[in-house]
């Protein structure tokens, strides 16, 4: 749920689509910074006018230069600035004076080089919005619309040739990435459409390419590389536009682990978060993670190429919103094997071939395999009919979302093609029928005619089956943008008090039970009378706790006492706590701690703990965490995360992330629980923290004991900021 | 370690080198099964004799055609039989006539198609073993010899053109598998020595192929593809073999999800045992795992191509036996950052870079990060002596394995190229320096100079890491093989009564105490006053537990009352549990259990249970496996497998593996305690049951509580078989 933000959406057509470019410090040796953009474009074609700006020359690379911005005479859309960082400011004053619409700032020594540096960045930016100008930079390698053959780079990477056009847009943070990625873009005959380098981020973060593309008419599929970002509320606002628009984004966010994070932490100006916060924001908007630079290209070429599974009933008893189902038809029961293997780490749920198909199939070859993966067998060499027939049927049956087959070397076989052919071309024309995608060795002319005619190509079997995941994603993704969004409303909170920095533990627990989360009986008992009273209202055994917004470690300090049978136990465990607190107070310079008395609590008895909490993310606010608690915390260190207030599907996916799902399935002679209860649970304790709002720093909820009827908190900690 | 085993090592030579080839059923159709081999000996220059054997035509594909093997006059050293199954019999006796030495059987309709076909295909086996015939399939693809150009095969696919000679072998369970990756090694330019498919495995199996490859002095790495494997003896012969022999095994093992297992037992007739026990066995041999073809290869290409780590003195203070460390030097921030993602993901471990180069570094240019990744930044496009000063001082400075660099697209730049060139001869010639890796683009000649030079290229930074990865666990499993093998005596155990189907728990832990596991101290009952001396002498609390060797889930009967605090409540407890023996006899149709009395013992309290046990894999033997007890069973599914008995280096992988070691890092106020402690205690374990010996069918120790002395065992189940 996205706070609306001061800031407008950017337009970067005057940085994307100039029809005039000055370049200010334009240099007539074509291999400096200020030189490669004003041969890139004019070796490449641009089609608007280029304005080299230099004080001492009267002709740059063949063009007539002009000494200052205020000589030209007329507004460019673009300037390209490759001038020393000292003097930017003053560059940026005859911007402004031009009416310059955009700028890209080549420029280094700005925030990456330390204070100084920082400062003239900060102005830079100031000056820039002051004036209207966007600004892409510092630092940065600039920007490309590979159809428009608009050059704003120092980088001679385009001059070894250029990728295809195509409707991939890519957005890199850095440069050194970003010039790798269009080379390997161009070897993989990736077809890009924009290509934008982000640099130090003063002016455009990653975030605003995003949102832009996803409403450019040229651009389908968003690669994005980043190590971090400073703004969450923008680029959450930047993935929502790219899922509303329906354009998958693939991220490669380095700094995953702790040694990655380090780096990312060291390298540049970026603040990297927690890279599981990322994950769970990916998560929340359907963004592609891909882990490597080949899985980055890949999927990219698979969303932007690729079509989506279709609509299927659920004949097998699937739930209608589950992943879309494949089949698997293969020549070869060893490859097969593997494509069922990753079929099943993805999720990808393989429902048997229907009757009536596998009747066909297994009449013609009495040793198929009619399960999942469908295995024709290498008698297809002898009767490619039966092949073909299978690929039709169980793409036409309704009964799955895509089809992937194996042909080892098939396709090449003269016998086999032009059928091959003709099969799908008629699958192509029959827009209900499930996507086919090809694995096996292709010539490639062919692999060309296929992919023209819908049918995706892979040599690899496990890319096959990822690229299925990906597509199946992208589709689901589609349809839960289309769904109406769930409003739930804030639960109403009782006022804290504004000088606070915490709750105590009997104002957390009333306050959680008043967000409807399932909390222990417990009263607050000024003195033992009173905790005897509670403890009999309450029933046997009961537990005895400090209550102080001083003291949230209250067992650290001995102010915990569990498992009190009766009435003497309890006076003797409120004796034991008032003394911890005392004790507490010595240490502590005799200050007295704000001893508000005991919560005396019913024990609860389950057969695990969960943990569940919110804190608040320096980068995206708040953020829910659940998943086993006890040992399992440091053993396992599962935790699943999800933007807070959570929805109902993410809480689902958080308790089968974390595994925590396990805890309600009735093992060992534990009853079940409905995991929809579980997760209503998440979603309310997460509605909590974020009624409490901007004071809230953190709320943790441990042990959170998993009982017959759903977890109940044992305990609570909320503190506040000021 | 293996029992001495009746099969010797089979010898393959007949097979794969033979000096004359007969081919029974020949055919005149060079596209029949029985014409293809002939096709491909004749036109891919075989240089042997071939002799087609053929009842109807004195000439066959312009070679002189025998009607009988009989009328050849002379023994040939390997048949390629390409006629029905029915005639197989038939065939072999004529092959033992001849005596020729090897046949390969391409003809299906065995064991694949059920039980008449499984008879045959004993038989054939049978008269294989008797004449001393090394016997390829039946049901199978056949091999290839590619450096004396030897094809018998009924795959067209060597016409399509061969991959380049070389020292990967390739052995594939699978057909089609294997005819695939054939093609796709000759696309990828991997060099082969040799290529077999086994099939049905009547006789040669996958283990024998990778055990003579292991000896084969054109093989230096070996690819295999399995399905599954039915001797689980053979084949860790076969790997201690290549282990031995200092030849890495690649595997692409399918079948590791439960859908894929599903999948592989419903394919062909292996028996595909449980995953996780593979994984057990390749991790005892340090066997290469590959998930996909594309890694299949890739890793072939990187263990028979690639320079393994140099040894390194351990400055920062990495433990002699860790995995190499290596240095990343990268021209990017951010593909430095993915780089050392990966490379925490697969262990290796990075220490900063020594501090004299550190500083010559910084003095050259300022930004530079001398942390690991070491940044040269984009500054060496300027200065390129900076960036090759740097890669030439980390490789000689004696504290890392391996470097990579990423230059982005730097080879290819004219400034750059040359001095690399003297750079990388320069290490190339000196022995100790660490290995050096590229990544980036680089055009096809100079990588091929680069690979001359001992240093591979990649694209992707994650390959890079991978191979990096993988050379240096071939490193470690080399330094393995030197070491001395421990040999620790089994225990010696009490004989156990011949008609045994379990021992009771108190037989259990008087046999696991002896073999060195500390157990809970215990005594065993035959009344009530027993009982209670045995708890004085143990001291309260004590649990009662009925003993019997009939009654094995004894809490299910209700045979089992913890935490009892008294001499009373002994009492009470004796009489519970016999009554319960005595319901379940009735249940039972009134036979009496044995009824040997109560097992008393002192209740163990500790902050955590292990689950460890040992159980009979059909395929490999005794299996020992370890995790956490408790609920993180079902939750956390992480147990660790090894082959028992354990070695300390294994117990140590599956304390880690599992996770259980968190249990004793010392968290949450509980003591640390050794994990050496610990891993002992599970090579006792392993060790009791081997000791035990074939009758043992499982032994399992649950709850196997942590406590501050370390894991002691609370109770103990040891099933017999016959």
């Amino acid at each position: 749920m996205p706070r609306p933000t001061p800031e407008p959406t950017p337009d970067l057509s005057a940085l994307l689509r100039p029809r005039s470019i000055a370049v200010i410090g334009a240099s007539s040796q074509a291999e400096k910074v200020g030189g490669m953009p004003i041969r890139l474009l004019r070796e490449l074609g641009y089609g608007g006018r280029v304005y080299p700006v230099n004080t001492a020359s009267a002709e740059i690379q063949g063009l007539p230069a002009t000494p200052s911005l205020g000589a030209l005479g007329e507004p460019v859309d673009l300037a390209i600035v490759a001038v020393p960082a000292l003097a930017s400011a003053d560059v940026m004053a005859q911007l402004a004076a031009n009416g310059t619409r955009a700028a890209v700032f080549f420029t280094s020594g700005f925030a990456e080089v330390g204070e100084d540096g920082s400062r003239m960045q900060q102005a830079l930016a100031q000056q820039a919005r002051h004036h209207g100008i966007t600004l892409l930079g510092p630092n940065c390698l600039g920007a490309m619309n590979l159809r428009e053959r608009m050059f704003a780079t120092f980088s001679p990477i385009p001059l070894s040739g250029l990728p295809p056009l195509g409707d991939v847009g890519l957005v890199s943070q850095s440069g050194a990435f970003g010039a790798y990625a269009f080379a390997l873009a161009r070897e993989a005959g990736l077809g890009l459409s924009h290509w934008v380098t982000t640099g130090n981020e003063a002016g455009l973060q990653v975030a605003d390419v995003i949102e832009w593309l996803a409403q450019d008419d040229d651009t389908r599929v968003i690669l994005t590389y980043m190590e971090g970002c400073r703004d969450g509320e923008r680029l959450r606002r930047a993935l929502a536009a790219a899922r509303a628009a329906g354009k998958p984004v693939v991220v490669a966010k380095v700094g995953v682990t702790e040694a990655g994070a380090r780096s990312a932490q060291s390298h540049t100006a970026s603040l990297a978060g927690e890279d599981a916060v990322y994950q769970a924001v990916f998560d929340e908007y359907g963004v592609h993670r891909a882990d490597s630079l080949e899985a980055f290209f890949r999927l990219g070429y698979v969303l932007s190429r690729g079509r989506r599974p279709s609509r299927w009933h659920s004949a097998s008893g699937l739930a209608a919103d589950s992943v879309a189902p494949v089949a698997i038809v293969t020549v070869s029961g060893g490859v097969g094997i593997m494509m069922a293997d990753r079929a099943e780490q993805l999720g990808l749920p393989m429902p048997p071939m229907p009757a009536a198909p596998a009747q066909a199939l297994r009449g013609a070859i009495p040793f198929a395999s009619t399960a999942n993966p469908i295995d024709v067998t290498g008698q297809i060499v002898a009767q490619p009919r039966v092949l073909l027939d299978a690929l039709r049927d169980v793409a036409e049956c309704g009964e799955y979302g895509s089809v992937v087959a194996f042909l080892a070397a098939g396709a090449n076989a003269p016998a086999l093609w032009p059928e091959l052919q003709r099969t799908v071309a008629a699958l192509h024309e029959r827009a209900d029928s499930a996507p086919l995608l090809l694995c096996g060795l292709v010539a490639d002319d062919r692999r060309a005619w296929l992919e023209q005619h819908g049918c995706l190509v892979f040599r690899e079997p496990a890319h096959a089956m990822e690229a299925v995941a990906a597509l199946a994603r992208a589709a689901a993704q589609g349809f839960a943008a289309t769904a109406e969004p769930v409003t739930q409303p804030l639960p109403q909170l009782p006022r804290i008090a504004a000088d606070a920095n915490a709750l105590s533990e009997h104002e957390a627990m009333q306050l959680l039970a008043e967000a409807g989360v399932p909390v222990a009986p417990h009263g607050l008992a000024r003195d033992a009378d009173e905790a005897v009273r509670i403890a009999e209202r309450l029933g046997y055994p009961v537990a005895v706790k400090l209550c102080s917004r001083e003291i949230l470690h209250k067992s650290d300090v001995g102010g915990v006492v569990l498992n009190l049978h009766d009435a003497d136990a309890v006076r003797a465990a409120f004796a034991r706590v008032g003394d911890a607190a005392g004790r507490h107070a010595a240490r502590h310079g005799g200050v007295p701690v704000p001893f508000e008395g005991v919560v005396v609590a019913r024990m609860v008895r389950g057969w695990g703990e969960l943990m569940v909490g919110v804190r608040r993310d320096p980068v995206f606010g708040l953020v829910a965490l659940a998943g086993i608690g006890g040992t399992a915390v440091e053993v396992f260190r599962q935790m699943a995360f999800g933007l807070a207030p959570l929805s109902m599907p993410r809480a689902l996916a958080m308790l089968r992330e974390s595994r925590a799902e396990a805890l309600f399935a009735g093992h060992r002679g534990n009853p079940a629980v409905p995991l929809e209860q579980v997760a209503q649970v998440l979603v309310r304790v997460s509605q909590a923290a974020a009624a409490i709002g901007p004071r809230l720093d953190t709320l943790e909820i441990n042990p959170f004991i998993v009982t017959a009827a759903g977890p109940v908190a044992a305990d609570a900690v909320i503190t506040l900021r000021p």
